[in-house]
């Protein structure tokens, strides 16, 4: 949740938006590019929040982080307010992305078909099993870690995701800094220490998990967004 | 974000937790047990939200959904709130999973060392593959879908996960429903339909990688819980 301190700007201009504003502009995105499809080409808040049960005051909340989209007695223009969400999401352009370990969660992302394929492309995966490098996968080449940092720079690579053992995460996370990364996405079960600099989502199945059995376990309980 | 309104009790003394709150809990746990193994007794919610980077204001506003919890002078004890939280979660008791889809994301997920043991336990896999049907992975049974409701009712199976792919995932959800499963969580990149009595949870990656892309794009740009 939001601290209302947290909306003032910085000193330095910079304005804090909470996590779960930006998760909700990617579900904005989704069901905007669903009503640009279906050739709708507008939409009030309202119809935008209750397509997602979302309020059309959160709606008009979450989007005044970032400027000014509507237009007073037409509401707002679908494609126009995707592409100002892409735009904000940085998904306007396609990121290459690295990918650390080749297990079966690595693989199993690889061939993800749930990734918007003009925003994220995997371009090059990496393991440390001699075995698996040099061998290609879903049309991906696997090198060595050795390799990272040639890689990243030759393919202009910024985002990884770190899929391997806990055990070995701070290392890869330790190799992905040195190699120029900026943005990690880490699925392995353990807490990594990165530079300020370098953005670190943390993606914990626990919590989830933990959510769907607080659901189940109380039989009058209820979870709003 | 918790709209006001959501925390007046319902009609039915029911309340709404926002999403996020039930997200800190387990990350309180986690704290927690790592005080609990430390051997401290007590905490303040200043020391517990000082070690996740939450405000104390943010802890006992989250903690007083659910009753009180500290004492006078005291602040916290460690082992107690960490029992009140389990208790919440649901998870002072384990529960057996059932896992659909024994494809490179299933296989990840029945070895993903970052489920909390005690809690949940891979209880049986299913699969429609005929190749698969009878073989063990990781100790686990793969059975075929025909034999869901008669292992669900026979384990005691009330939460599943959906690993299979997007175009098969709603008949997998109906499935699960007809045998009685009562919270799902979703990993195949499609909504699905469930009746209301039954509890859905969806991982979305692409809601975890473009809160990546956001932060890598804009240099100036900073999120909050």
């Amino acid at each position: 949740m939001a601290k209302s301190k947290d909306r003032r700007p910085k000193a330095s201009g910079e304005v804090a938006v909470p996590k779960a504003v930006v998760a909700r502009l990617s579900l904005y995105l989704r069901q905007l590019e669903l009503f640009v499809k279906q050739q709708r080409e507008t939409v009030s808040s309202r119809q935008l929040g209750k397509a997602l049960g979302i309020t059309d005051a959160q709606v008009r909340k979450d989007l005044a982080y970032f400027g000014q989209f509507g237009y007073p007695g037409i509401g707002y223009r679908t494609e126009e307010l995707a592409e100002g969400i892409r735009r904000i999401l940085g998904t306007d352009h396609t990121w290459p992305v690295a990918l650390v370990g080749v297990g079966n969660l690595g693989r199993a992302l690889v061939g993800y078909r749930g990734f918007p394929e003009q925003s994220f492309r995997v371009a090059a995966l990496f393991d440390s099993d001699h075995e698996k490098i040099g061998s290609t996968y879903e049309g991906c080449t696997v090198y060595g870690l050795d390799d990272l940092s040639r890689v990243v720079a030759e393919e202009g690579i910024m985002l990884a995701i770190i899929a391997v053992p806990a055990d070995c995460a701070q290392q890869v996370a330790d190799q992905l800094v040195a190699a120029g990364i900026q943005g990690i996405l880490n699925f392995a079960p353990t807490p990594l220490s990165v530079p300020a600099s370098v953005h670190l989502v943390v993606v914990d199945l626990t919590v989830q998990l933990e959510q769907l059995s607080f659901l189940v376990a109380g039989a009058n309980k209820r979870v709003s967004e």
